[in-house]
């Protein structure tokens, strides 16, 4: 029996007889030769044959031939003299032709097709991005001593934002989804000091937009033994600067096929504080934002603008955003108490990430939530670790499938998700 | 100022002043002289002091000393010279002694207070290895060419099996928690050929057992243009292989600490087929299973122990059985059809893994849903995937927090869940 070879092994196989599989990707009939296109996981084999009863696109085919020179083919060979094996023959022809350069159909109805339009090598690129992105993540981390965690998605109380949530019948009990592993992975600093995790969190987002989704991968690190904040941006730059450089090198061919410019990390990303980005927009926009507690997207994206143009960089971090905004349990800037010590890195126009110090005394969670005119009871659970002692602590989240979208420039977060979860969508 | 160094890089410094930073795992004054013993993310560090005015277990401190050789002392080294500073005082007590060998309390209370139990060294340990598990379940599959996917864990119906699902209310409407990614991994078979996700995946198990979880980790493979369900478990042979060797390198300490055997993973793990399994039973045990669909509890034990003593494997594959038991997307054994290409993995005694071959062609699930007397309705967008060419291909689901607790010889899987959740817990 031959083993099979991959469509980009092909050309390490010249003058040898191999087996190759996968999908017909597309099949072209020619006055004197017919050719096959065949999809593997990692790319396109040409098949030349002279069979009449040549198996359609989609079919599941093995293909047995000669790897023969042909400079116009993909990777300069292609197989000839094939014999073709159907391994399975499609109930239905796709809904659109996959072997076009790009689909020809719109966004809800490529949605609907999920299963058959990802086949199409420019939808399914982002997501080896993603993956690549991913691996990265946890690499650059396990580097730094993190420890991989795993955290409840059922939680007992609507706490970090009451509105927005989920609710579950829970054994007859109401619970909800967690919108976010922030309780738990700050909790886990008092045992292992730095851990991430990977994994879904939950939005009940009531509007239809490109950005929100029902449903998202949050890739979480928290670490303990900071200085302030400084010390998780540092952190955060070295998580970013490992997945570009995983997307690098795991997924050259979805890099190449989307035709991208992966962003350099610097080794200090640049940062102003709130007010100063206000000063900037102020002195260099039509607009005076001063006295605002938040960016609007358009100064985000003049910020991002202003970091390129001045500093080179495709990132920016703004820090001192106004306690105002920030959740009840974001550190203040000691310096100036109504500036916290939270920060927003800007990629490319757009907020991608949210981080900060946070609050490590028993004392202060308290106090922060009586000044909120919030009770402590829905948060015993959560104030009981730092109880025992917690030391200054940090953390960011970064939303998987926003950053791929920004690397890869798709507009909409649902391009970047395999089967999104919105408003209207509960299916595929 | 002094960077901070772990207490396991303190024999590194011998005759150098370094900071260490951690918790005060154990104060203790003798007449002449006390004693601090500081818990950090690598281990346990001794500082001497003369003071009289020492923090107490679990403050947060930095220690500033000197690294003195000291033969009865973590790691041959001690700091002396020590000036102390308190990052955070704890505001209780811990409702145990944490530097004790073992925590003094039943395991309803350790987990009402885990983020205080989780750091005794001893309750830390198995999510070391947890973690280190999963890392090697993804480099052995990422060497093996396996794409990770990220799949919703909220859907429109409870199609796996009926029973044993959590409702939720979605924008309104009905919907449930995914009890697997089964459907997704299958349908991205399509697309990237070779898939894994490690996930949440949820099941509203009514009995309150050592082994079942509402919310649990599942390390999910797929892989296509298989042969049958003999690729699938070698596939899975060379995972468990990838996890216990990254438990090995990375939880050293942790594998010491709990005196841990770790298994060896054969080349080759042996297999029985499910009604030779029944035969040996019926030879060697006073028992005759024979005609029965499953195998009970005691019947694996006694198949492990066979494994080990015939064939010195911690692990024993258990293949093709009866149809009759197995989901209906499972692909029958060709030669034998009431029996199918599924398999269970035993290891030390108990069902670690469930996977098999699946069926691939869309005609074979529609009838295999009719002979079940299933609609094909709830089914549409899954079989949507197989209407478009599936190579014949199978998979597997680990349960991470099951694996951890065989291998750390826990009795139940709450002791390797960092905050489990099931019928009567919900918190913290």
């Amino acid at each position: 029996m031959i083993s099979r070879v991959l469509s980009a092994e092909l050309s390490e196989h010249a003058g040898q007889r191999v087996k190759i599989a996968g999908w017909v990707h597309r099949r072209r009939r020619l006055k004197s030769v017919s050719f096959l296109v065949v999809r593997d996981r990692a790319g396109l084999a040409q098949v030349v044959g002279t069979g009449e009863d040549l198996p359609g696109e989609e079919s599941v085919v093995e293909v047995t031939g000669l790897v023969t020179a042909a400079p116009q083919a993909p990777g300069g060979v292609e197989l000839t003299e094939p014999e073709i094996a159907v391994l399975a023959e499609p109930a239905q022809p796709p809904p659109f032709d996959l072997y076009r350069p790009s689909v020809a159909a719109a966004l809800p109805t490529i949605l609907d097709h999920a299963p058959a339009a990802l086949r199409h090598p420019a939808l399914k690129a982002p997501f080896e991005i993603a993956a690549a992105s991913v691996a990265g993540f946890r690499n650059a981390l396990d580097g730094l001593g993190f420890t991989e965690i795993q955290t409840p998605k059922i939680v007992a109380s609507a706490t970090e934002s009451g509105a927005n949530v989920f609710g579950i019948d829970y054994f007859g009990e109401p619970a909800y989804l967690a919108q976010s592993p922030q309780f738990f992975k700050q909790a886990m600093v008092g045992v292992f000091e730095r851990v991430y995790e990977v994994g879904p969190v939950f939005r009940a987002e009531p509007h239809d937009t490109a950005r929100y989704l029902a449903q998202y991968t949050s890739l979480d690190a928290e670490l303990g033994f900071v200085r302030d904040h400084r010390d998780v941006m540092a952190v955060l730059r070295d998580a970013l600067a490992g997945m570009v450089s995983e997307v690098r090198r795991r997924a050259p061919a979805a890099v190449r096929l989307l035709d991208l410019t992966l962003p350099e990390v610097p080794a200090e990303i640049p940062a102003v504080h709130f007010t100063e980005a206000q000063e900037l927009l102020a002195a260099h926009t039509g607009e005076d934002p001063r006295g605002e507690p938040d960016l609007a997207p358009a100064h985000e994206r003049w910020l991002s603008e202003w970091a390129l143009r001045e500093h080179g960089s495709d990132f920016l971090y703004v820090t001192g955003y106004p306690m105002a905004k920030r959740p009840f349990y974001t550190h203040p800037d000691p310096a100036r108490p109504g500036y916290s010590n939270g920060f927003d890195l800007l990629f490319r126009g757009l907020e991608l990430v949210t981080g900060g110090q946070r609050l490590h005394r028993h004392g202060d969670y308290l106090a922060a939530l009586a000044a909120r005119g919030e009770a402590a009871g829905p948060y015993e659970g959560y104030l009981a670790a730092f109880a025992h002692g917690m030391p200054p602590h940090g953390g960011f989240a970064i939303g998987l499938e926003r950053w791929t979208a920004r690397l890869t420039g798709a507009a909409n977060v649902r391009q970047t998700t395999l089967f999104p979860r919105d408003l209207h969508r509960l299916v595929p």
